[in-house]
Order: structure tokens, then C-alpha cells, then sequence
């Protein structure tokens, strides 16, 4: 099997392009596979984006994002599973490959970590009966710590995929190679999800030293410290030959540089250093 | 047995004091624990540090800091590992409860986060044979991911506790909840630390939600998301003790208040929220 190429995360280019104008840039550099988030399919609409989709025989890497389950009364954590629901529904019509969880952090004044992961757990397993129904896997995303109190509270691989034994069929993991690439247990936790076939996605850029903003610096691949050839090396290892899928958020980089410019870089550095 | 009660990691005040300064405002509000840094050692002299608190029967909780092994040249790393030899002297001249170690990162061009961790362990079997002479514990302080490639390599407690294992008698780990918070392995590796007797260390502060700032942005216990009275009660029940030492890195508020405010508050809050 050879390695499958490039997926741009829609993110990447999201204060250049709306999912059309980022469909027409991705194809004019001949990159066939993409991942939207949920409001830029929403902003052009579904029926819209499902045709851009399947006009041009595009892959769909992951829809991002579902998730965000833990919330302190339960009508709000019964909203999150049917937005899940709704998610579900839409990574269908889109036929993508996935749907990525970013599971969500503590509630509003909460400081009880082991109740949030507990919220997580039993959203997923609520929606997971719709996700198996629709052929639409789950990909939990464990987040970085430094996002555990306020986007996700699933944090390491070997956590995510604790759940997913948990769970069962149906759910699987997205690897970022931003939020695991410290993990001293990252060989052997990629060897785990390959072994049962829990590797749905794999998200790359770079982690720049030094970091200025724990949300919107993330570097373009090749400009930071990441492994990123050895951890595609392991990936692949454990049997997943998808598209790396470039997620990049960057406020005061390459969402300020012209859209064209950030593809051709994508493109350039995954044949350089990816 | 009974909790300790508070101790002053003096990086708390560094903008406000110099560590005799430091120590006097402690003791004008009855704190007779202190872990100061080297640099604040190094600025009124070890005898004179020694002297100050051999004359107040101050307990020393820890002197900060040890580690930062890793190294592009065996030079560079040969000298880190002088300076920690060094470093024991001092902990021993002070009669601290131990050496903390911040391990380092990644050396200069480095993506090989396994090769720094090498080093690591390398640089501690290096100098451990001189702390167990000295008679000072060497204390592992995991330090949050955000920190592998700037400033330690050894992220979680279950990796610190098994490069303890690994290395024998007079070495443990300081736990700082500002660190290891997040870690859905935390209660199990705490009483792991503690069946051990490895526990040498108990650091506070909290989680700030938003964080801005990776480093400079640390909050005072009870303004953030750390649940620090439950994770008090598992380092009691695996059998530390010890002070509660406060280390708050605040650029924007804290170093900004007056350092009584500072000492007052962290009393007031050790008694309502730790």
C-alpha cells in the first residue's frame, strides 16, 4: 500500500475562503480530499456542499466537528446529543470518512474532571447507535491538556481508546499530531488503535517554540519541533494510509497569508517533511 | 497525622522581593516554609541564604531547580550535569527536602523527543550518586505537554515514576497540580508515588480559564478549574504530608500586587479552597 497524499482541513484557510472558493483553490492545486467544519458547510449549505463533494469525486477526510457532550443540567447535555444527531446526518451527505469529536471540557464552574469524562463516555455511547445506523464512524480527537478545561477533556490516546474499547464498533480515533506528538506513550498507543483499527483520521502541522497563543499558533509543518516523518512511520505502521490532513490555526501567520500561497506550502512541505 | 500547612515557592514574590525580603514578609505572617530558587540564592550568597534559614528554623521545601540535561554536545551536557552536582550542594547547605529537577526539553534543532529523554535519564543516573552522599532526594518534576520541547521532556508522573523505578533509591517526584491536573491517570499514579514513598513535593496554584499566556499565567488556588482540596486528599492518603508550596508565575497580576497582598491571599486561600 503507498501513502495516499493530502487533505486540507478546511480551518486552514478559513479567513481566506468559504468551502467553495476553498474547493475551487484546493483543485486548482490538484488536492482532491478536504475536510469542512460544520459552519462553512452550513454558510453554503448542506445540499450545496454535498454536491461540491460529489461533483468533484472529492474525499472527505472528516466532517469536524461533533462532541462537546459535558454541560451542568441534562436538557443541555440532551441539546449536544441531538446536534451529535444532526452531525451524524450531515457527515453522511457529505460522505465523510469520519465524524471528529472534540468531546468538550469541564461545565460552567466545575472543577470535577472525572464527572465531565463520565458526560463524555455516555454521549458518545448515545449517539453511537445513530452514527452505526448512518456508516458514519466516530473519531474521538483527544485534545492536548492544555485544552482539558475548556474544549476537551479526553486528552491522550490511550484514554480515547479506553472509551472506545469501552464502546465497541463504530468509534475510533483522529491522531493529531499537534495534541500527541509529547506523549511518552505514543509508539506504543498508535500500535494499539492500528491493531483495532481505531485510526479514522490523521492531522498534521507543527508545534512552534516558543508557542505564543494556546489556541491560534500552530505552525505550518516543518516549521517546528514535531517528529512528523516518524510519527506518519508509526501510523502507517499500525495499517492507516488515509490523506494527512493539514489543520493549521494561525492568526497572525497563515490566515493572513494569501489562500494560494498557504496550499502550495501545504503541498510543498508534506513532500519535504511530512 | 495532620496536614503541614503552607509553604512559599519564592518565583511567588520574585518581582516583588529578594529572598531576605522574601523570607521577612513570610515570617511577619507566620509562614515558616520557603522554597526559593537558585538565582535567588545566588543573589545574597549561599552562606548568607544558609544562614537566614538556619537562624529562622525555616523549613525548606525544595530549592528549585536541577535538570536541564539535555544537550546537542557532550560538553554542554557534561556541564548541566556539574551544575546539578553544584545544585545538590546548595540544596544540602540549605537543608532542603530535595532537589527539584525541571528535566529540559528538546536541544537546539532536535525533533527526537526520545533521544532528550535519554539524556535525561542518563543525566540523572549521572548525579544521583552525589545526592544520595549529600543526603538530598532528587525530585522529578513532570511538567505539563505544553512544556516537552522548551522545557521538560518528562511530562506525566506515570513517565517520572518510571525513571525512578528505573533508577533506584533517593529519587521521587514533586508533584505540582499545575502540571498533572489534567491527567486521567493521576489518582492511580499518585498512590503509585506514594506505595513508593516518592512523593517529595506538593505544588499549587490553578488553572486559569483563559489561559494567555503559557507560562506567565498561572492563577491563585481558587480562581481557577483545579479541583485542589481532592487532589490534597490523594497525596494525603498516599502518605505525604508535607507543606502545600505555593509557586504562582503571574506577570500580569500577581508579581503586580504588593507581596503582603500576595502572602495574605495565599493563606486565605489555602485555608478556603486547598
Amino acid at each position: 500500500m503507498t501513502f495516499d497524499g493530502l487533505s486540507i482541513n478546511l480551518a486552514t484557510v478559513r479567513e481566506q475562503y468559504n468551502m467553495r472558493q476553498a474547493v475551487d483553490a484546493c483543485l486548482k492545486q490538484d488536492i482532491v480530499a478536504i475536510a469542512p467544519w460544520r459552519d462553512q458547510v452550513h454558510a453554503i449549505g448542506l445540499s450545496e456542499a454535498a454536491r461540491i463533494v460529489a461533483d468533484n469525486k472529492l474525499r472527505v477526510t472528516g466532517l469536524c466537528r461533533g462532541g462537546m457532550f459535558p454541560a451542568t443540567d441534562a436538557a443541555a447535555r440532551a441539546k449536544a446529543i441531538d446536534d451529535n444527531r444532526k452531525a451524524i446526518d450531515e457527515a453522511a451527505a457529505l460522505n465523510a470518512d469520519c465524524l471528529v469529536l472534540v468531546v468538550g471540557g469541564l461545565p460552567a464552574e466545575s472543577r470535577d474532571i472525572a464527572h465531565a469524562r463520565e458526560m463524555v463516555a455516555d454521549g458518545i455511547a448515545a449517539i453511537l447507535p445513530h452514527a452505526l445506523a448512518a456508516g458514519i464512524p466516530l473519531a474521538i480527537e483527544p485534545l492536548h491538556p492544555m485544552y482539558a478545561a475548556d474544549r476537551a477533556c479526553v486528552n491522550t490516546l490511550e484514554q480515547a481508546l479506553d472509551i472506545c474499547d469501552l464502546l465497541g464498533d463504530g468509534i475510533g480515533v483522529a491522531i493529531d499530531v499537534y495534541h500527541v506528538w509529547w506523549d511518552p506513550k505514543l509508539n506504543e498507543q498508535i500500535a494499539r488503535a492500528g491493531a483495532s483499527g481505531r485510526i479514522l483520521a490523521h492531522h498534521i502541522c507543527d508545534w512552534l517554540v516558543p508557542t505564543t497563543d494556546l489556541l491560534l499558533d500552530r505552525g505550518m509543518m516543518g516549521d517546528g519541533v514535531i517528529d512528523l516523518k516518524g510519527i506518519r512511520r508509526l501510523i502507517e505502521a499500525a495499517g492507516y494510509h488515509g490523506p494527512q490532513e493539514v489543520e493549521i490555526f494561525s492568526a497572525k501567520n497563515w490566515w493572513k497569508q494569501p489562500g494560494e500561497v498557504v496550499l502550495s506550502t501545504c503541498i510543498e512541505r508534506l513532500n519535504s517533511v511530512c
